[in-house]
């Protein structure tokens, strides 16, 4: 048996706080957040610098996991699509995907960010460095 | 309790059969790939369309969970660093993120790409529209 249950590294925290007031993407308004890390993944965290971009996957623990079909937007005047072609929450594995700019890192482990679309209180499982492979300046020398 | 236990929506199909032949990167001559969705979960294609770019989310289930420091690459000269600061597939949770463009669809559900960087066999969790959220042509008229 594969195991394939998620491990919650951290929890963000934001003044999202309710579905209705969430926007559909980073780009409409999102706040800034922080990702609170458990203490226990801190090492993981080495590396990461104020300033570069990532991508935060969360588990959008609220969403119908059985819905193959959704008004894209929740536009009831959008014809119907699959989860698969949309970003909607709900889907079979409800992973949320952000694509965010590091503004601090506390030494306790909490990772600011720029714009995060998602509820306070919804766990992270992965954090990710977005575009080419980050380098440190130093490793250029 | 939170159900935070993946389903496996499909599998990958790909001519990478050992991790080391696996490259690192897509860009470092990933072969073409298919990814075989599962039946239950066909409807959830519906709106993805030939040529389109998607991020494919697999668990790669061969992954050491309990890392938390590599050496980048695997390049035992390079200084380990934090997990979540590297595409490493040793992580907590071992998803892995493929930015990848449709090159066919077969109508049973068999969704084939221009490069994915996984080896055969590995359960795929997720298919999400890359960039901006896509508009059919009709959706403009």
């Amino acid at each position: 048996m594969i195991d394939a249950t998620l491990r919650f590294i951290g929890t963000v925290r934001s003044e999202l706080r309710d579905r209705k007031d969430a926007p559909k993407n980073e780009s409409e308004g999102a706040p800034p957040a922080a990702i609170v890390l458990d203490p226990a993944y801190l090492e993981g965290l080495d590396g990461l610098a104020i300033g570069q971009e990532i991508f935060v996957l969360t588990w959008l623990h609220l969403s119908d996991r059985d819905v193959l079909k959704v008004h894209p937007r929740n536009n009831k005047t959008i014809p119907k699509r699959g989860v698969f072609s949309t970003r909607s929450p709900a889907r079979p594995n409800p992973i949320g995907q952000h694509r965010v700019r590091i503004t601090d890192i506390e030494d306790g482990g909490t990772v600011h960010v720029d714009a995060l679309e998602a509820l306070d209180g919804t766990p992270v499982v992965d954090i990710k460095p977005a575009g080419r492979p980050y380098m440190s300046p130093s490793a250029t020398d």
